[in-house]
């Protein structure tokens, strides 16, 4: 049996003045960028962002999404976001954490969900397309 | 033994050209704020919005947030949006759905859920606060 | 010589807890959202909202913004804000004006301009299109 | 006459996924997003950011807004943006220039405005007041 290493991808941020709320943290809402943004960093390392998504036929709706928030954030501070490919088979999960860079402190984690649709036919795939095991260099 | 009424809303919104992505559907990330509008449209009938939370002398954090996709929304539909109280004791839990006006099509279904924080403290309540229930009209 | 009634929209929104800030205010950036909900308030009753003007075969992308800021807006606050053409020659010159719904206190005004691009050359228009005059009902 | 050397400041920032609009391009709107992020930059140079602001006992909300949209910014794209204090007398009015960071093809202007407001009094001040005038080094 192959090991096989999945996919993982680590950005930074500086938690941004307009996305902190009345009680001065990050407005929970927001943690859907962050992840959005470790998630991109990931696909452009697998060479499979949205671009390449696209030209390869399939879009990838995002179908489930969970945040846990652990500790709040502040404006300016900065974090440390992690995504990482958890299931490939029949859906993309990929799974985030949120710490604080400089103290290591959790602040949140979560995962989002897509599944493959075939744009030419609108039609949603049960398993994932050979396109993402290319990208994700699985050899079944 | 009683039954309890929870407290219930329902919001209609129209997707605004602005949270629409280039896929032309609603970025997953916007269902939060959609949730939102909801949730202060129920926290306005039972009298305790924001502003009310702050007078009481606790906060509400969201410390979990669950989006499930079902059919992508796009500019211009018009969505109903319902929030509904499913938990109390321990933290305050409220479910939502999100629908086509019109078709009765189900768009999105999810959950967030806030725990209490005695701000003067700083300090987590691992059961919700009397004035919670007073405002869900919760007798024990 | 003609007189012409250009097109006037006016919605009305209420201030959502994820637009306020640290100060308790609206994030001034937020307003370009409400200046577009009563843009494409007026692209509806024009009948050339988003779709049309892709069907059209023009995008009509904004080249010009602008925001004046003169009482700040809170939580729940109930906005009227009003968009009104006011050039429609070389360019489309929306003025929106945002007051407050109940008191009429003045809270913000500002314009934005959108030049046509015709998607097909990809070539910027030097003179609005026919198509805009027909929604407009403008006779020269 | 002294010169008087004002502060500046750049930032480096790739165009998310979340802001790009149907039309495969940055929505205006979100271009005050990129502004701020480089206003908190200059900001954080002269030491003068939103928390000491708070601490000075006067904050500083945005009177003016003007974005001049020159070419489209897309997904991935690498945006320069620069901030420079252009008057400080009566208001703070920064500018900002954002260009394409590797071929330096210029995408947006802008400017902002800001006046001190005495948080105590709820008092606009019709003066910069002197703490700004420390924080850039201004002797007059």
């Amino acid at each position: 049996m192959n090991h096989i290493e999945l996919p993982y991808a680590v950005i930074e941020i500086e938690v941004p003045f307009h996305d902190v709320d009345v009680m001065e943290v990050v407005w929970h809402g927001h943690y859907s960028k962050y992840f959005e943004l470790a998630r991109c960093k990931l696909f452009d390392q697998i060479d499979y962002n949205y671009p390449q998504m696209k030209a390869s036929g399939f879009s990838w709706p995002v179908i489930d999404l969970r945040v846990r928030y652990i500790h709040s954030a502040r404006f300016g501070q900065r974090l440390t976001v992690s995504a990482e490919v958890t299931e490939w088979e029949h859906r993309l999960r990929i799974d985030y954490r949120i710490f604080d860079t400089l103290t290591g402190q959790r602040i949140a984690k979560g995962h989002t969900s897509q599944v493959a649709v075939n744009m030419a036919k609108s039609e949603l795939c049960l398993a994932s397309p050979a396109v993402l095991l290319e990208k994700l260099k699985i050899t079944l």
